[in-house]
């Protein structure tokens, strides 16, 4: 892939990390991928996830190689490497304290889910029945989040308290992996007015290539897939877009049961899925791997975007979102 | 104090454990006492609780015990000392993890608020403005609660998560430490629906002497108070009241200031007090310590109640309670 104007950015990624994909990043032209590190795990076993990081950064550091900053994706371009971003889907590392989320500021985290799925200290879940907005702990995380430079990401969380965090965030924020509601209804996809308040705020939207998340699952086509950017570019402008792909290759079952009912439910808990449907969604034919990244871009053009446009949209955005995201506010 | 029918039990304390308290809770007669292990701790800092307590219990083996099941409770008086329960004013020990619950259980504790003050995972504080209820994880939570035998304690949590505890849970909860808002209009103090949704499912009421929840503060009079537990048994008639005196003895500001801020907040939180009264209210002159047991039944006879109502208002109800609640339900 030779994309010299803009890198190319994942806006999120969970795979079961392992060389081969590593590999399929490079010759998929993926310049950075934001890497999820956390759904439920504790403030001690999220550090743990970081030193096994390190130590994927030392074993293949001719592949890869760690992002605090923006220009740390130019480093790895210039490098021939990948670049990595860590973020959480999840506010449990923080647990109840707010001083943690400078400490994991200092450990490389850039985006952090104020809830995932379910009700948090902080902010609601997409599969709550009722919806409070952000809480009194909340206000004050965000405010922090703020302050150090970590990015609120609300891919996982309801409607009201998306539209709240948007508001009370002095910074823009992301919903790094979600599509609008209008190609899929979905509890995990996006409204309109929500779509709405985060291109006017500056914040970015990644479009996901989950199939719970797609018209026709599986068999979504990758023109419908284009043409929901388009339609979404009618509605949030061609700035705030971006991929985040949700890709999971190579995941066990186990995994998906983990990001699911983490140890919150003595009972498995379906998610998108349901008890005839339990396992991972097969991927849709024009993307299966870090290899596919082309295929979106290819597909962008054929949709009628220009150079240009596809540019910012497989990662140009996002560059200038962490640009402008990850280092500290003056206080 | 020669309460021969029932025991004085105190719904919750808690102080700056002592020997000196200790030798107060003998002094007072008192035979059990539900004491605070936890408001904000983590997992670790809460078995680090635990073990505190062991020590205490082997350095005054002579005036305390450990009560796990209402027949502790007996063995205490037998042995002329004073029992101890343990309980969490907050969730925050079992994290986002539902089979902490048993653990837990197995590590002596009996009571677990679902949340304080603030919204949890589980349930919706006192001081948030909007109360969605229990959520996902809160309804498992109570259901593990429930088949291991702690109680669901709400002391702390608003309106609707309270009325939806006592509906969800299989068996009665209790609010240890609250008065009714008829008494003083505090959002930690409880409607009148409450009460009687409590009541009619057999939960307990523990009345409280912390100035902030009484009529007048620190200058509540006696009269008030009992007059107040008189209204009450109107309410909720006489089985379901006790006593939860919420007495703190000698505890520095820094612990206040830990209980209402935690690490949850960079600024100060001054909880039920204010900028300019953010210290430890003083106490009404008729209950100081755990000398002052006897104030109070002598108020609640003066007031009219019979020897047997006064008996189940120090103790016997709370003893009929334990007597329900701290065994496991078989599954």
């Amino acid at each position: 892939m030779d994309r010299h104007g803009a890198p190319v950015i994942d806006g999120l990624q969970y795979s079961n990390w392992s060389r081969e994909i590593f590999e399929q990043m490079r010759a998929g032209g993926v310049d950075c991928v934001h890497v999820t590190i956390v759904y439920w795990e504790t403030t001690i076993e999220t550090i743990n996830n970081i030193t096994e990081w390190h130590k994927l950064f030392r074993i293949h550091q001719d592949l890869i190689m760690p992002v605090r900053y923006a220009e740390d994706v130019n480093r790895a371009r210039e490098s021939n490497r990948t670049g990595i971003v860590f973020g959480f889907q999840n506010c449990s590392p923080i647990d109840n304290d707010v001083g943690l989320v400078e400490i994991f500021h200092q450990l490389g985290i850039r985006f952090m889910q104020l809830s995932y799925n379910n009700q948090s200290p902080l902010a609601t879940g997409c599969y709550e029945t009722v919806d409070p907005g952000i809480t009194r702990f909340g206000k004050q995380v965000i405010a922090e989040m703020n302050r150090v430079g970590m990015t609120v990401d609300m891919s996982h969380s309801s409607e009201r308290s998306t539209l709240d965090a948007i508001d009370i965030s002095q910074r823009p924020i992301a919903i790094t992996h979600a599509n609008p509601a209008f190609f899929r209804q979905a509890l995990r996809n996006k409204s309109d007015a929500v779509l709405r308040a985060l291109a006017d705020s500056g914040g970015m939207l990644g479009f996901s290539v989950y199939p719970f998340h797609l018209k026709d699952g599986p068999h979504c086509k990758l023109t419908d897939f284009c043409e929901m950017v388009a339609t979404t570019a009618d509605i949030m402008g061609i700035d705030n877009l971006g991929l985040g792909t949700d890709l999971c290759q190579n995941q066990p079952t186990s995994v998906l049961t983990w990001m699911r009912s983490g140890r919150w439910s003595l009972e498995m808990d379906f998610g998108e899925g349901s008890a005839d449907d339990s396992d991972w969604p097969a991927q849709p034919a024009w993307f299966r791997s870090n290899l596919d990244f082309r295929n979106i871009s290819e597909g962008l053009t054929r949709q009628g975007f220009s150079n240009d446009e596809v540019d910012k949209i497989m990662g140009g955005n996002w560059f200038r979102f962490y640009n402008r995201s990850f280092t500290a506010h003056e206080s």
